[in-house]
Formats: structure tokens, sequence, C-alpha cells
């Protein structure tokens, strides 16, 4: 099995602030490469709010030559009209990679928990603090961009299980 | 008052079937151009489809040189995963004309059937009268096309009153 390194955007969607996280896999090492908040302006009309999401998502993507980018699945909140603008956010911030024509894989909230934290219910101060912990490069990180950071390190877990099987499937 | 045309495209946004329709606005006379429904496929990736939507919907905004867009506010669903999958595609329409420029007009789907069929409770078969002989050149036109059209003709009856509006109080 050869070691490409492979950039992932990771990305906790909101639309007041949308957490984004860079990291390069290369076979079981890590490494931070970037992290921030999108956040368009809240008076600024709602499509334009959401465009804001798409362009911004997508000059980071080209910024960092990205080559996969992963997502955090959204709650539905009991109020639907929250759940249908993070519906709307959420999209924008997909299309993003999509237009890219990078591969978006989706994670639940619980199962990046479990990958970073070892646990599906731990709390954003556990992510932040074991973000610091894999990651040491990255320094203090605030909650949305700690997400963002731990959807990349699930994916990056994910892809390379799924390739050590496919290697090991190959040998047998 | 001069009566410059204004090509308007109207969306009726839905994940599995969006209506779309062109019509031309001059003064108070209307136009139709075309009309049609984009279906991405249903079994494909979820980013993909919203892609399929963001793409097709963004050729038909320069396809038909559209001007200004309106779209259809959407129900909260009882289902509130069924609400956060309509927000994303209404997200990937609307930043298709967004993307272009275009300024994108939301209205609640009573406020087009008001003004369309004159009241706001109608069914879709009203909706789909009323099309036929407001806009005779568009022969017969199904649901989400002609929901597509009804946001349109709304549209041009909106900025048109408002229009009248600044101009008397110019004259005033």
């Amino acid at each position: 099995m050869t070691n490409v390194s492979t950039r992932i955007l990771g990305l906790d969607p909101g639309l007041r602030r949308t957490g984004w996280g860079v990291i390069e896999s290369e076979g079981s090492r890590l490494r931070w490469i970037a992290h921030g908040v999108v956040a368009p302006a809240e008076k600024a009309p709602f499509p334009e709010r959401l465009l804001h999401l798409l362009e911004e998502v997508g000059s980071i993507c080209a910024a960092y030559a990205c080559d996969e980018a992963a997502i955090e699945e959204v709650f539905v909140n009991v109020n639907g009209a929250s759940t249908l603008k993070l519906g709307h956010a959420r999209a924008a911030v997909m299309l993003a990679p999509a237009r890219a024509g990078l591969s978006v894989a989706e994670y639940a909230p619980s199962l990046v928990k479990k990958a970073v934290v070892g646990a599906g219910q731990a709390d954003k101060s556990q992510v932040a603090f074991m973000i610091k912990r894999l990651l040491p490069a990255a320094g203090d990180v605030k909650a949305d961009a700690a997400d963002a950071l731990a959807v990349a390190i699930t994916h990056a877990h994910h892809r390379r299980s799924l390739s050590l099987t496919a290697s090991l499937r190959g040998a047998a």
C-alpha cells in the first residue's frame, strides 16, 4: 500500500457560523493545515448569506488544494423553521466541494465524537481538548472549527480502514 | 415610466422535482417564454442531487437570459427529516440565480395563489387553470411548472406595483 497524502476538508455547517478545518492524512499520520470559521453578515438578505457560504467554502477548497470533503450530519430541531434554515446552510456548504468535483462524505455527530474522543456522548470541550492532542500544531481551536477538524479526522480514519480492508482483500 | 421588458425565472423547489418557468414582463403585459421540471436521479448520492439542481437551474438562468428570480417559500413539514431535505434542495435552487448575480425574491404560497387565482387557499388545479388563461402560449402545464410560472407572475405583479408606487411618489 502506497502512502499518498490526502488533503481533507472537514465542515461543521451553520447559517451564522460554519466551522472548517483542513488536515493532511498520510497513512496513519495526520497533519494540521488550517482551520477557521465562515460567518456571513447576519443582516444580509438570505440568498446572499447562502451565496457567501458557497463562495467562501469554495475558496477554501481551492486555496488548500483539498482532495476530499466531509461534513457533519445535522440534528432535526424541534423548531421546524430552524431545521429548514440549517438545511439551507448545510446545502450551500456541501455544494462548494461538490462543485469542485470533490467527494463529500457525511458523518453523524455521535460517530465523529466516537472517532475523536472515544465516546459518542462527548461534549464540545472534550472534542476541542482531543483536537489539541491529535493536531498540536493547530494551537487553541474554538468550538466550530474544532468540530470541523474532528469531522476531517473521522473521515481520515474511515477512509484508511476502508483502504486497509481493500488491501487485505487484495492480498487474500 | 419606460416599459423595459424583464425576464423573470420562477422556481418551485423540491429535491425530487423542481418546477421552473420563465416569463417576460413588460408594463402590464406578460409573455410565456419556457417552463419545465428538473428531476435529479433519485439514486444518486445526496451531494450530487443537490449539485444537479444547482447546475441545471444555473443553465436555465443563462439559456433564457433571466434578469430576476422568484422562489416559493416552503412549508415546515411535521416530519423534521423532510423539512431538512427540502431546505437543502431549496438552497441549491436559490443559489443558482444568486450566483449569476440575479436578485431572488421569496413569496409565501398563499400570496402566490392570491396573485394568480385571487384566493390564498386555491388548489393546484385552479393554479394550472389560471396559468393557461394568463399565459395561453404555455399550453398544458403540469403542477410543478405551473406553480413555478405562478411565482414568476406574482413577482411580475409585485415589482410592477413597487415601480408604479415609486413613479407616483416621483410625480407628487
